[in-house]
C-alpha cells in the first residue's frame, strides 16, 4: 500500500511526529547497543497508517488528544515489536532500508529486544490511565502471540487451510490490531458500546482487506516491487488466500501439497506460482477484499462528513488498490 | 528457600488454590500442543512467594479480594513468562520436575509461548481496571526484560562488576516483581502514597536479599539440594556477590578472569569455587542480605499486627534462612 500521497500524511503530519517522539523517548532505558538499532527501526517509519487510524478515530469522537497521542505511540510500539520478532521467525535480513535486529544480535538478544518493547508498549497504554484501553490492549497482545504460535505450529502440516482458517489467521495477524487502533478513540472518549463495537468493526474489516491485499501482492507483485522473491509465504509453505482459491479450484494439482510439505524444488514451485497467477485465483481473492470494505464503509456514517472521516475513507479505498 | 512449613501456604490455600485458577483458565486460547506444557508449568507450582506477598499485603490493607487475587495471577503469570524465556536463553533443561517448554519445542515456539504468557499476564492485571497498577506492571515488565538484556550484553565482557551493578542487576531480575507484589495492595486499596511506597521499597528490599540468598546458595550449596552443579551461573560467565566478594578479596588471582571469559577448564573452576567458598565471600553477601531484610522489618510496623503481618514477617525471616 502506497501511502505517501494520502491525506492522511499531511493532515496528521505534526501529530505523527509526536508519535514518534513519544516512542522515541521510551527507549531511553534499553541497553545502548541495542538502543540505536531499535531508534532506527522506530524512526525508519513505515507507513504509521495503526497509529494514523488512532488519532482520525480520535479526532472523529472528540477524544482527548493526549490520551490518542499516547495511544498510537503505543500500538505502533506494539506493531514494531512484533515486526522484530516476526523477522527473527522468519530469518528476515533487511527491513525498512537496514539489517535486521536478528542478523545483528543473536536470537534471545532479538527475543528480549522484542520482549522489552512489548513492555514499552503497555507503558504508552498504561499511561492513558484507561483501564478499558489496557484490557483490550492485552486481549491484542494475545490475539497476535497465539495468533502467530497457531500459524508455526500448522506450518509444517502441508494441508491447504480453509478459508475460515485463514481469516482467523489474518485476524489475529493484522486485523485485531487494527480493531484495538479503530475502538481506541471512541473508547477514550466513552462513547457507547455500539459505537464502541462499530468502530471495532471497521478496524476488522479494514484490517482483513489490508492482509488480503497484501497476501495477494505478495503472488501478483514482481520481485522488485516486492523487495523480495514473489511467493515468499508459499515458499516458507504459508498458504494464503490466493493460494487456498486455487487450490479448491484445482484439488488435484499435487504440486501444491509438495510445495506446502517443502518437498519441491524451485522450478516446480515457480511454475506452480505462474499458473496460480494466471488462474484467477488472485482476482477472486480480492472480490472478498473488497467486500470488507464495502461493509466497513457504512460504520463511518455516524460521524461528521470531515476531513478526518476523508481521510479515513480514502485509507479504506487504498487499502485494497491493486499494484499490478 | 524451602517454604512448605511457613504459615502462608495454610493461612493462603484457598485463595492460591483460585490464583492457579485465573491463572488455567487463561491458557484456553493457547494452542493446543502448547497448552498442555504450559499448563503443567503453572500447576508445577512452585513457591507461589509472589502471589501470597501480593495477597497478604491487600489483607493487611483491606484492599478488594476479588481485585487482588486477578492481580496474584497476574504477577504469578508474568513470574512463569520469565522462566520460560529464562530457560530458552539459558539452555536449562528441567524445570519445576518435566521437561522445559525450549527442550520441548523449538526455540520460535518457546519465544512465543512466553510471549503469550505476558499478554495472558497483562489481560489478569488490566481486569482489575485499576490504571495505576497497569503502570507498574508494564514498568516490571520493562525493568524485568531490559535488565535481562543488559545481563546478557554484558555476560561477556570477561570483568568483574561492581557491588552497585550487582545491585541493579538484582533489583531488574528479582526485587522489581517483589516490590510490584507488595505495592499492589495498598494501590487497590488507595493508600496515600507513602504507604504504597513503603510497601514497594519492603518488596524491593525482600526481593534483593531473596536473590542474594539464592546466589549464595548458588556457591556454598551441594550440587544435590540444588538440583543443578554448584556455581552454575559462574560456570556460564555470570559473577554473583561471593563471586564479586571474592574477586575484591582477591584481585590478583588471575582465574576469575579465566572463568568469566570461558578460557577456564573445569579442574580450575572447580578449584575457584572451592577457593571462593572458604573465603568468607559468602558470609559478606549474607550480611548484606541480612541488612536488607533489617531495614525491610520496620516498614511492616505501619500494620496491625495481624496473622497476614506475622505471616509477611516470616516469609522476610525465611529469605536469608541459610541452608548450607
Amino acid at each position: 500500500m502506497i501511502t505517501d500521497t494520502l491525506q492522511y500524511r499531511s493532515l496528521l503530519r505534526d501529530e505523527l511526529q509526536t508519535v514518534r517522539d513519544l516512542m522515541l523517548a521510551e527507549c531511553a532505558n534499553i541497553p545502548s547497543a541495542i538502543q540505536q538499532p531499535i531508534e532506527m527501526l522506530i524512526d525508519g517509519g513505515g507507513k504509521r497508517l495503526r497509529p494514523a487510524l488512532v488519532l482520525l478515530y480520535a479526532y472523529m469522537c472528540g477524544a482527548d488528544l493526549q490520551k490518542a497521542l499516547l495511544a498510537a505511540a503505543g500500538v505502533e510500539m506494539l506493531h514494531t515489536a512484533t515486526l522484530v520478532h516476526d523477522d527473527l521467525i522468519d530469518g528476515a535480513r533487511i527491513r525498512r532500508g537496514v539489517e535486521t535486529l536478528n542478523i545483528q544480535w543473536s536470537p534471545t538478544a532479538t527475543i528480549l529486544s522484542g520482549d522489552t518493547m512489548f513492555a514499552l508498549a503497555a507503558k504508552l497504554i498504561a499511561r492513558t490511565t484507561d483501564s478499558t484501553l489496557a484490557l483490550r490492549f492485552a486481549e491484542t497482545l494475545e490475539s497476535i502471540c497465539a495468533g502467530e504460535l497457531h500459524q508455526m505450529l500448522s506450518r509444517d502440516g502441508g494441508t491447504l487451510p480453509s478459508v475460515d482458517a485463514y481469516q482467523q489467521r489474518i485476524f489475529a495477524k493484522t486485523a485485531s490490531l487494527f480493531a484495538l487502533c479503530t475502538e481506541t478513540g471512541p473508547i477514550l472518549a466513552a462513547q457507547d458500546q455500539p459505537a464502541v463495537d462499530d468502530a471495532r468493526q471497521f478496524g476488522r474489516l479494514l484490517g482483513e482487506a489490508f492482509q488480503i491485499t497484501d497476501d495477494v501482492l505478495d503472488i501478483m507483485g514482481t520481485a522488485e516491487s516486492l523487495g523480495k522473491p514473489v511467493g515468499s509465504d508459499l515458499r516458507q509453505g504459508l498458504a494464503t488466500l490466493p493460494v487456498i482459491n486455487y487450490g479448491q479450484a484445482f484439488p488435484d494439482d499435487s504440486r501444491l501439497r509438495a510445495v506446502l510439505q517443502h518437498e519441491a524444488d524451485d522450478g516446480i514451485l515457480q511454475a506452480l506460482i505462474d499458473d496460480i497467477r494466471a488462474s484467477g485465483a488472485a482476482a477472486r481473492a480480492m472480490a472478498l477484499a473488497d467486500s470488507r470494505i464495502a461493509l466497513a464503509g457504512p460504520l463511518l456514517k455516524r460521524y461528521a462528513d470531515t476531513e478526518y472521516r476523508q481521510a479515513i475513507e480514502e485509507i479504506a479505498r487504498f487499502s485494497v488498490w491493486r499494484q499490478y
